[in-house]
């Protein structure tokens, strides 16, 4: 039996991500969950910042960022990046994360983070007080931990959280190949 | 050690989720993992579309859409659904799924898809041949089973799928609620 609730952002479970941004030296961390890939032809990821935040005046600034991916084992540190405000404290500091230098860009990376995405702003597409910032990926750093045969991120490896309606959660075990359904 | 790799949509896990479109009669599936909520104060959520699709004529069209999002008992179906194009085959006949009528929309929502969340196109963002979708929540349906005591959902009760980098994998265990890490 289904009922009707009311309309509401449903669409999850969704990446749990550190969003670093600054100029190497005043750098801030966002933990961020409203995120996609938004561009095969020309790598590109989403991220969505609502609100006046200190992270988006520095993306804005810099136009550039970085996706941190973290592991499960960093998720108290990742908590603490998503309750406390960058202009008020350093949050490399006070969650004891380690500054890690980029390639491309000037933000810091967060070397405890397994997988670090550094992108050039490309564009912002605007509602109301939600901003999702388009990056074009221009360089990926992975531990090789979490790198398969191939050379590709194994993310059953990375042990990843996703997040949905205020719950963090742990990725479950690999079902399946896509196409399976299809032989 | 970390290596660099070359630039990806790396961007995961994300969500597994059956996109309906059409009229109620002629009507497409089509599996979609690059998603995510893109405004908290108008509820809109985001798919994209990869490619000239017959899903994405339908959207158009009729300015609509549908997310449905299955349970992981449900996953051969939705590969199917990625695998096959809607402009050749009835994929609801194909998958075996059942048409169930939306309130708001035209478009069939997917019975056996426990979460149903109807959407009115409000805007295309298109970059080269990738188009992601905005669409605002004018409705959900959530069975009940998958319901919380506060009448929330419940996504550790939805047992969903993730995918990542041709993978699909389940949602694991909860691990702590927002905030834990501030306490």
């Amino acid at each position: 039996m289904k009922k009707e609730i009311e309309p509401t952002n449903a669409m999850y479970p969704l990446p749990v991500v550190l969003v670093t941004s600054g100029d190497g030296t005043n750098d801030n961390i966002i933990t961020i969950a409203w995120t996609t890939n938004i561009c095969r032809q020309i790598p590109c990821v989403g991220i969505v910042i609502n609100g006046q935040k200190y992270s988006l005046d520095l993306i804005n600034k810099h136009e550039e960022f970085a996706v941190n991916i973290p592991g499960r084992d960093k998720l108290r540190e990742v908590d603490i990046c998503g309750g406390k405000h960058g202009d008020k404290v350093d949050k490399f500091k006070l969650a004891g994360f380690t500054k890690e230098k980029a390639k491309v860009i000037k933000a810091a990376l967060i070397k405890e983070c397994p997988i670090n995405i550094e992108c050039r702003l490309e564009d912002t597409y605007s509602m109301e007080t939600s901003h999702l910032l388009i990056g074009k990926v221009v360089n990926i750093h992975v531990d090789e931990k979490v790198l398969d045969g191939e050379g590709k991120i194994d993310f059953g490896k990375l042990n990843p959280v996703v997040y949905a309606q205020k719950t963090y959660f742990s990725l479950g075990e690999s079902i399946a190949k896509r196409g399976f359904g299809l032989k």
